[in-house]
């Protein structure tokens, strides 16, 4: 199969053009992007989660700051922009109130807006000021490419030519940019021409796997299996793993990693194994303020999502369900954390301050 | 909730009666018996798996061969009463190719038959040997419901009170006569009066513990929790879980246990937690030809159990699957196998053959 390029998203034409979205709701049995033309759209995409994983989500949200001024005037005044640009930023964050990279990216937005506000002539200028605001998302989603490309290049080197590698969730170009954190590392070694192989888990209950993980390697002919979560340390026994790549929501200063629910179970039984565990993610998700992982909240999540998650009833009326949507792996059985700046290894307090304090203000 | 007794399986009436079952296949959204009136029913229900597990589908061959001799008239001579019971056999023989105990009890009903056929005048007695074959059934039935007691009498005394266990797939009253193996612990311990809490892994791809384990223990009044197996490490971690126990499809000389997938990843989590791991099974489970766990082959299903387990595509089409319908877990991590002759432990072949040798022909 050969690579067929998909945009996670993409903004099509100028100031008064359209973010479009693969609506992830529908993946892997329907492939459909959508064109978000107006801001409540793009509310309604991060919302219903057609747009997930937190850089994508807030690439989209810049871009749809974009959006909700369109329906200014070109000649408004400098005070119904600043005041149009305040409801639309409000609006877009109220869309999912947990995804960092969200407020991240509309701080980020308010920002450039009041950097700029200095500079114009007041006065009908709102489609100058509109120009610039669209050139400071673009550049947040460039940012992401470049990040997750560094880090597919650091973390490539980790992967021998013929390995096998297991990944859980999806940590892929669907959740970022376009190029992924976990998977970039996978979509690198292929293409510095290393022959890979990938055992995906399904990751109950939302599968992002089996419908995302899986579709994304298979897009780009890399060889893949699917395996449910139970499965992964048999495959580990057998003797079939080379090591283990996954992402991360949020990482504490000593390393201890917060991500999707299985992974601990993951990586303790890479350790009994003796396979390497890797963590891929930007160093925007070091949360220096938790001097270890014990402090990170684990969220739960609705009991539907595992007693009816694909449309049939699967267990009794009433059932008690603990549903914790993330669990946290502890440093010591991770073998290193790769971000864009490099490979933090071994990992601890010492090595992660070394990397990520100069890249983080806390 | 008070205890609500369903029975798996009754049989209704005498020689001429009928063979009643839950239908599985349809829990736990519905609790509905069928009535099996002649052979060809009782065969479907097996073949489609209305009924399960290997002790049940045994008791359940066992009253299908009276069914199967219902057809025969009363006077009927000796030699077609062999021709029919025969053919009955074989055809019963023929709807589940795997399951040992469908073997087992189909034999024993043939041994029964062979040894009535001499001492029984030729002509006419078709009658009062089916009433013979009928008390072999209900001795099945019978000495299966007292295995089930013994494992819970012996099993439950690794039980304190206030304990909270985990279990995976079902090894309940649903795959035995009606008390089961590893449940058969819960259950002896709520009676003896000890306050209990389970943690059930739902066990991905069909679900047996969501569908069924959930369902069994909320009938008998049990406190249960429903978790997706990749959480079972996280509640190790978390000091909820004072003990496992699983029960067993084939245990090898050694003590190496195969069981439902995902058992594996359970036992290494278990050891890694300081948290004692059981089998519960019948020593009829053990096979004394293999000495140990790496014989015993790993049967692969069908990738749609994975992909489309429940009326809706969760994966790409195309998508490569591996999907082993069971692991062998060393008995190096196993704290014990309660048998109904008492509890092995250590589990290493000197122990096993003790338990084990006198009540097994090899």
């Amino acid at each position: 199969m050969s690579y067929q390029h998909i945009e996670t998203l993409s903004w099509l034409g100028g100031t008064d053009g359209t973010l479009r979205l693969i609506d992830q709701t529908l993946l892997p049995s329907e492939v459909k992007e959508i064109d978000c033309r107006n801001v409540e759209t793009v509310w309604e995409a991060i919302k219903k989660l057609r747009v997930r994983g937190a850089p994508a989500i807030g690439i989209s949200a810049a871009y749809g700051v974009i959006t909700g001024m369109q329906t200014l005037p070109q000649d408004a005044s400098l005070d119904a922009f600043k005041n149009r640009l305040n409801e639309v930023i409000a609006y877009l964050a109220s869309s999912r109130p947990t995804a960092v990279n969200l407020f991240w990216a509309l701080d980020r937005m308010k920002t450039k807006a009041g950097s700029l506000y200095g500079q114009k002539a007041v006065g009908g200028i709102a489609g100058a000021l509109l120009g610039d605001l669209l050139d400071e998302a673009k550049a947040i989603h460039e940012e992401d490419r470049t990040t997750c490309r560094l880090i597919g290049k650091y973390g490539q080197s980790v992967i021998k030519d013929g390995d096998t590698f297991l990944t859980h969730c999806n940590a892929g170009g669907l959740a970022t940019a376009d190029y992924g954190t976990a998977l970039a590392l996978f979509f690198a070694a292929a293409e510095s021409g290393k022959k890979i192989s990938v055992y995906a888990d399904e990751t109950r209950p939302l599968l992002q796997g089996a419908r995302l993980t899986a579709w994304e390697l298979m897009q780009r002919g890399i060889d893949v299996t699917l395996i449910c979560d139970s499965m992964a340390a048999l495959v580990m026994r057998q003797g079939k793993i080379n090591g283990v790549v996954v992402g991360a929501d949020r990482i504490a200063a000593n390393g201890d990693t917060a991500n999707k629910i299985g992974t601990y179970s993951v990586a303790v039984n890479a350790k009994v194994h003796n396979v390497p565990f890797y963590v891929a993610a930007p160093v925007s998700t070091f949360d220096l303020t938790l001097p270890d992982g014990s402090l990170i909240p684990i969220e739960e999540r609705l009991a539907d999502e595992i007693t009816n998650g694909f449309g049939k009833r699967t267990a009794p009326e009433g059932v008690k369900v603990y549903n914790p949507a993330f669990d946290v792996t502890p440093a010591e059985l991770i073998t290193g954390i790769i971000t864009e700046h490099g490979i933090i290894t071994p990992v601890n307090t010492d090595s992660v301050r070394k990397t990520v304090c100069r890249f983080l203000v806390e």
